[in-house]
């Protein structure tokens, strides 16, 4: 059972301004949702259709209906479980290491993949411009698979954050220099663009190192897209 | 203007079934429009809602409301213009280049994003079975972004495929060796495996050779998505 109230509430996590509002986001399917229950994140609300989908011996799930699921779920098909999390607080940035700083990324998946590669190659902070997608859209929570709970991912003003830092700045252009052949320190920003413009003149003009990943096709091809480029850019960092 | 029976003709190929029954598919978007019209794919027919948004002063495209868009467009808010054309005949396959074969890819997201990166890197044959998500679905047509036109892609029985090959054949696991520290022939089948269980036991059989992507984060992480692991292997494939 889901009463009136709740179901408002969390149809209202569906648009960014109530979960700034409210500090709550949803995720839904059963290995994200259990990946968060051992995480940092604090858990305000857990439903699901059957006994057992989620949940522990500590943790017990309200049990709805397939219908109240579907009121609630941003998915055509509702995975059969949704949690209510509480958004973290941002933690302070590791200039230690790598940092993905993203300049107006528009596309929710692509946000989230990159969060799953940030995760998977192990960088702990992800920067992002303000104006790009919310990291707490249920489509970005979707294509993250939990990595989320491992990535902290901050909002700035892209440009100050960047002019602040200490790392030299490496920017993916079309017209950059190879990646296969660039010196890669240890630690530094790596800057990816939007999807139709790439890097802002703005933020360009930052920029210390372009980069590029060179083509091997026919010369009409399109660029790639931007979580495949941050793969094979991470890929390269990392291989060294 | 737009005839009744047209309407509903480009309304069934939304339908795989209706597209290879009547040999014939759609694409939306300008730059996709316009490269796929200088290709060797044949035009059918070709919608814009404002004149000079595609085509040449040879082709030139019916003017539609952007009412009539609507109901022929596979997208939420229509870009404007669309065009049918003929499925082309699959070509045979190229054996003296690396070869990306895919063992039931679902999402058509992924297979378009698999386009685009063969055409970046230069791999002209993509092999599919029989149960990979048709490659003219209207979503797969979107995220190839035209690459479509200089990739050959093919559906057939895989296990036969790779049992009658030549090739070496490599295979993504996660229990791979490290492609860092693989030897890459200049020629090869690369065969990818379905999103939730990577490569069944029956194409896993026929693999010679097992490569996985080495993990930097920590262990709980979710394997990578396969557009992303496609992205960085077939980079490693290419850089050297």
């Amino acid at each position: 059972m889901i009463v009136k109230s709740q179901i408002k509430l969390i149809r209202s996590l569906h648009q960014k301004k109530y979960r700034n509002q409210l500090g709550l986001f949803f995720v839904e399917g059963r290995k994200t949702i259990n990946e968060l229950l051992t995480s940092r994140f604090e858990l305000n609300s857990l439903y699901e259709t059957e006994e057992g989908l989620i949940g522990s011996k500590d943790i017990r799930p309200e049990i709805i209906s397939q219908d109240e699921l579907k009121k609630i779920s941003a998915l055509t098909t509702p995975s059969g479980c949704l949690a209510v999390f509480k958004i973290p607080e941002v933690q302070s940035i590791n200039s230690d290491n790598w940092i993905v700083a993203l300049d107006e990324i528009r596309d929710p998946g692509n946000l989230g993949t990159i969060i799953r590669l940030c995760d998977w190659f192990g960088v702990t902070d992800l920067v992002c411009s303000a104006n790009t997608v919310d990291c707490y859209n249920p489509k970005t929570v979707q294509a993250s698979m939990g990595s989320l709970a491992r990535v902290n991912v901050g909002y700035t003003d892209l440009s100050q954050f960047l002019a602040n830092s200490d790392l030299p700045v490496y920017g993916a252009f079309m017209e950059g220099h190879s990646v296969y052949k660039s010196d890669l320190p240890e630690k530094a920003v790596l800057v990816m663009g939007n999807e139709a413009n790439g890097i802002s003149p703005e933020i360009e003009s930052l920029i210390s190192d372009k980069i590029a990943i060179p083509q091997f096709g026919k010369q009409s091809t399109e660029s790639l897209n931007v979580a495949t480029a941050s793969a094979i850019l991470l890929s390269e960092i990392r291989r060294r």
